[in-house]
């Protein structure tokens, strides 16, 4: 069972260089990068969506990250809560994969140069 | 005279969805997802960079966040130590400028779509 983000997804936003933010973006926005603003989570949002497949459940970061199982639970938790990853209860485990789109979105907020502007948009 | 960001100039990262991070670069870009955690300071951002001249002083600021000149000031400077404005005090004012370099550096860590998604050394 694959759960759905409690966060409603991101509709928003033009860029932060294009235009000023109304209050409810920036508050949607806030609340995934108060997600982000942690190194654990982090290092776990990439250890996941490069890991074999896209996805990985709690027993194959505790090592990597060296954090007890509970602490990366909760870490995963808030990433999920975020709508920065979906979390597939199978059998024992439950497994977590990035949710691309918002990355993007966030990216795409974020970014000043955007595909199509310029061709110097990446350097 | 504009005021050199303290934190160090970020030159990570590969995007999160290409390969682990490392420590380092975790808490180097947990720190500028922090300061773009808030609401207010997101709002700013956006006011800044799309003010006339792609600069605007506390003067500008304070009446469309609807916060006083201390707490605007407050908030510039969490946005200055992270390396995400500039800042540049001229005559009675101080007038902040975004950093393309550091939106753009966030952006491209965080999104999975890469222009022509070449191994570019430049994105």
């Amino acid at each position: 069972m694959t759960t759905t983000p409690q966060t409603p997804e991101l509709a928003c936003c033009a860029p932060l260089t294009r235009e000023p933010l109304a209050e409810g973006e920036a508050r949607d926005l806030a609340t995934m990068f108060k997600a982000l603003a942690d190194p654990a989570r982090l290092r776990l949002l990439s250890l996941i969506a490069s890991h074999e497949g896209g996805e990985a459940c709690v027993c194959d970061l505790t090592e990597p990250v060296d954090l007890s199982q509970p602490t990366v639970s909760h870490h995963l938790k808030v990433l999920t809560d975020a709508g920065l990853l979906t979390r597939d209860k199978r059998g024992r485990w439950a497994y977590y994969a990035v949710v691309p789109q918002a990355l993007d979105t966030l990216g795409d907020v974020l970014r000043t140069q955007h595909a199509g502007s310029t061709p110097a948009a990446c350097c």
